[in-house]
């Protein structure tokens, strides 16, 4: 029984390695069309987001139903309901990559970003990026370092979302009430993504702590 | 056995319904301390929304706890599931009616509201007060009519979300930099505590219609 739920709990394991990798894509192209106002990869990570929510649906009903089948107590269960929360996260920052593209399909052929912010907005999106790349390992080689590391760069994103915000009030850029609405809500969504990445890492230091106890 | 899960069931569901009625309190605080610029409100909303965490997290104890020592299956089981969704749900719309808050603080003495918006928020407002009372009512009567009826506040509640931003964008309000800031997370932060409210509607569906299954 034992060794069936560890093959199990390593298909889960895959699988949300699988779906961390397309949230990685998803903000790289998100960002990069955001950036160039790239109107046809803002497309293509909209489309995308479906993918995301298809194979987060399928990974919560193999968890639900190695949950029913396994009926594992103390941390296999946390685990099994760890995986739940993960999927519910990697899900969230597929939409807010979607979010992000599609605030350059709206403004196209105008750029979303307002001038003085570009380079913000590039740290930023580097920074998701960064972030989503370090979840794929996390879950992948599931190392403790890692944990610090994607919690250090989230750091810097808030400083970044406030720096937005600072620029935004404080008329040192030309920006319209357009570019202010998407500058605003850009930085909200790259804000958010980053909680998200941190919400996963909550989840997988419990997996490792309880590993190692 | 059957029958103290029904008991642990009923336990969760008045822990929903309790949390359910703070998050009503907080969304109704934070749109009057929004409205009307009541530091002292938002500030007592701001604080509140710890309780919901906490109230949230310990439901989520129970929960895994029932899941260990009943090992439910089948619906059983989705209930359970749904249980630690419909908290998350929850606690996130707690956190939106904080964020709110934390817009009427930050701007105080003046107000969040840019001209020729107060109306549309106080309508944003009052549809998330109707929505989170419904809530409330879904979780302690469980009777299917009401998710027809979040459903239909959520949708009034998107038209008005997009009306915000035709608004701020149509130079039909005078809104300097901080207004538009101000109008756009106070919209999205709306938006989300509907779309919150709809993911419960969600749960809820699938428990009635298992139940009567």
């Amino acid at each position: 029984m034992r060794e069936v739920f560890q093959q199990e709990l390593r298909e889960v394991q895959d699988r949300l390695v699988q779906i961390a990798e397309l949230v990685e894509g998803a903000i790289q192209g998100a960002t990069r069309a955001f950036g160039t106002s790239d109107v046809a990869l803002a497309e293509q990570v909209i489309d995308g987001a479906d993918e995301v929510d298809q194979l987060a649906s399928e990974l919560d009903e193999l968890t639900i139903d190695i949950l029913a089948r396994q009926q594992p107590v103390a941390s296999d269960l946390r685990l099994m309901v760890g995986a739940l929360r993960m999927s519910a996260s990697l899900e969230r920052m597929a939409d807010l990559a979607q979010h992000i593209a599609q605030l350059a399909r709206y403004r196209y052929p105008e750029s979303a970003i307002p001038q003085g912010l570009r380079k913000t907005f590039v740290k930023m999106g580097d920074i998701d990026i960064a972030m989503s790349a370090k979840l794929v390992e996390l879950l992948r080689a599931q190392e403790p370092r890692i944990i610090d590391e994607i919690r250090d760069l989230d750091d810097a994103l808030d400083e970044l979302h406030a720096k937005v915000f600072e620029k935004v009030l404080s008329d040192k850029i030309s920006a319209d009430a357009t570019g202010v609405v998407d500058a605003t809500l850009a930085s909200r969504y790259h804000e958010r993504f980053g909680d998200h990445a941190v919400n996963i890492t909550k989840q997988m230091n419990f997996f490792l702590s309880g590993a190692m106890e």
